[in-house]
């Protein structure tokens, strides 16, 4: 196979964690006989630096012409202050809106040898498995009117059948592939958006009768993914919903370092990136943790070239690396040896 | 001191713990001499049974001729298939916008005797004492347009500059009687209502020189109130944002069953309800933990009646009756003795 990755690094410790994943996806290549030509952009605080933009044309014509997208970090506090045009986080709303990609995938799973990290008990966090689905490009992020005056605002939480529609299937064609279970997160004795997503997970359904289906208000979801978060498969939500709940999962096993993202379209073209920000504070130290942008690169083996022996090659590669005990200074126990962020992926590429 | 408070028992366990917690009101008026006219009235799916409105004009006039509102729960499945204007929670939303109480504050405080139902670590959870601030009657759940064709929905998060500035200010001078700490939760990098937002907790930041700010993300704060809970203090937010986050926090400590709410408004008029449900399925079995509405009775005198010797004294006998090793089927560690809702109000009554 022959595809072409264009490569976001962005900014903090960005920079570092793609280029453990590059190497990673270098040995995939030997190893597999698969030919990926990386090409490099900027996006983010480095391009408003040399831009004056968050996404450059550049970028979007490099995208354009790949294949998947790899993305590291965007942000820290040189552009805090800056207005809201020139912020890197608009980069990123503006590459999802630009390339359509609609889908959000959010895996969280328990990590024996990191449940240690975890703020829950061992027994609530310990069989944690789950997929989230968040609706990336409409909703609350998305709609309008979304605009202030010097003494009211408003934004608009808007969607469209379609919109819903296509989330909805994707998330019940990915529970076929895990333990066939859907909840569907609304809150739906409120809000009218919530009612049209009810009545169309309940359309969408009968066409998956193998598939387990719930409706869940969002309330009662942040409850429950803390009381027992073992029973969630796989979670579909509105945007912001899904902002906040896929944070909120991330936490529970106490492996946010190591989570991966998958941003994608219909036709398989997609944005991989991992769910921890640019840590400015430790940028350029070599300390950073890749597996999170490592297990990035294998979401996007799976989910945009159909690569799944490879992916999973990496996955049990990274999950070994942990079990023998070796960790970056995130996750390391008191007293126990720190793994640069080169030593750590030589590891991982030694199991490779 | 004399007042009139009206009881809305509503549905499920709502009567069970509303008569436990005005037999404590009634304590309480001897013990003090205070004299509490109690009268009771309908809401909720009761209120759709007798009068096809979840909030009839009976009630509405009850409380306008009250100086509080004691609330038991209100919802089940009976009326799970209603029309939206004929479900219990309309009700709830309809009496919270009519006597516009918008201010809802939710505290969660570990109890060391319950830090065994937690789903976190001890460690984690053991030193949790924060009031969530949410504002109630505005934001998402309240904005026009809010309605649907066939194939799109659509629903408005509206704030005007007062409606935020007297919720942001309620939460600087709740602060101030406690550590002095505001976290300011919105979604700043996207919204405009939370630009808005943000820019009048700046404002109004500048009369209380003595509190200490901090603007956080939505996200983030979703996480860190599992990963660091005892950080927070008083968290003042949206009303969307509040009720995903004020839910999520109160299972952080294991005692979702025994938290208490307070909806008020400027002059002191308020609606005090426990934060539990409905619980239809043991309901009228006398299993109900009735600690949440007994609590609720004390914010109303500490928030409503500026009675805060009398709402400390039924702090502490439910925080002794804990402490005594005394649980309802809720909380009860196996093999220990099991009380029902009558013998566990007689135990703080007897404490008072
Ligand atoms: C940076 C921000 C706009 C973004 C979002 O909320 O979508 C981020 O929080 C995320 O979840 O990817
Ligand atoms: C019943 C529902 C409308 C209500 C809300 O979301 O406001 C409830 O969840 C609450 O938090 O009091």
């Amino acid at each position: 196979m022959e595809k072409k990755v264009a490569v976001l690094p962005g900014d903090g410790i960005g920079p570092e964690v793609t280029e453990a994943a590059v190497k990673v996806l270098e040995v995939i290549a030997r190893r597999f006989s698969h030919t990926f030509h990386v090409e490099y952009g900027v996006i983010g605080g480095v391009a408003i630096d040399k831009h004056q933009n968050p996404l450059p044309d550049e970028t979007v014509a490099l995208c354009e012409a790949s294949d998947a997208v790899l993305l590291g970090a965007v942000g820290g506090p040189k552009w805090d202050q800056n207005p809201s045009a020139l912020r890197p986080e608009k980069g990123l709303l503006a590459i999802r809106k630009h390339f359509d990609l609609f889908a959000n995938l959010r895996p969280v799973k328990a990590v024996p040898s990191l449940l240690h990290a975890s703020p829950l008990k061992e027994e609530v966090a310990k069989d944690v498995d789950m997929m989230i689905v968040r609706e990336l490009t409409g909703g609350l992020y998305f709609g309008e009117p979304s605009r202030r005056t010097a003494d009211a605002a408003v934004d608009s939480l808007v969607y469209t059948r379609e919109e819903i529609e296509r989330i909805v299937v994707k998330a019940f064609e990915i529970a076929r592939l895990r333990r066939g279970k859907v909840a569907s997160v609304d809150k739906a004795n409120v809000l009218e958006t919530s009612k049209l997503w009810r009545e169309v997970v309940e359309e969408k359904k009968k066409a998956y009768p193998d598939i387990e289906v719930e409706h869940m208000l969002v309330d009662s979801t942040a409850m429950k993914l803390i009381t027992n978060p073992a029973a969630f498969d796989v979670v579909v939500t509105e945007n912001m919903f899904g902002d906040i709940l896929s944070d909120e999962a991330s936490v529970i096993t106490g492996s946010l370092g190591v989570l991966p993202s998958a941003s994608i379209r219909s036709d398989g073209f997609g944005l991989y990136e991992p769910v921890h920000g640019s840590a400015p504070e430790i940028a350029g130290l070599g300390l950073a943790n890749p597996a999170a942008a490592i297990l990035s690169v294998a979401m996007m083996l799976k989910y945009s070239f159909n690569l799944d022996t490879e992916a999973s090659a990496i996955e049990e590669a990274v999950n070994t690396v942990f079990e023998d005990g070796f960790f970056t200074a995130d996750l390391v126990e008191p007293g126990k040896r720190v793994l640069s962020t080169k030593e750590w992926t030589d590891k991982v590429i030694d199991e490779l």
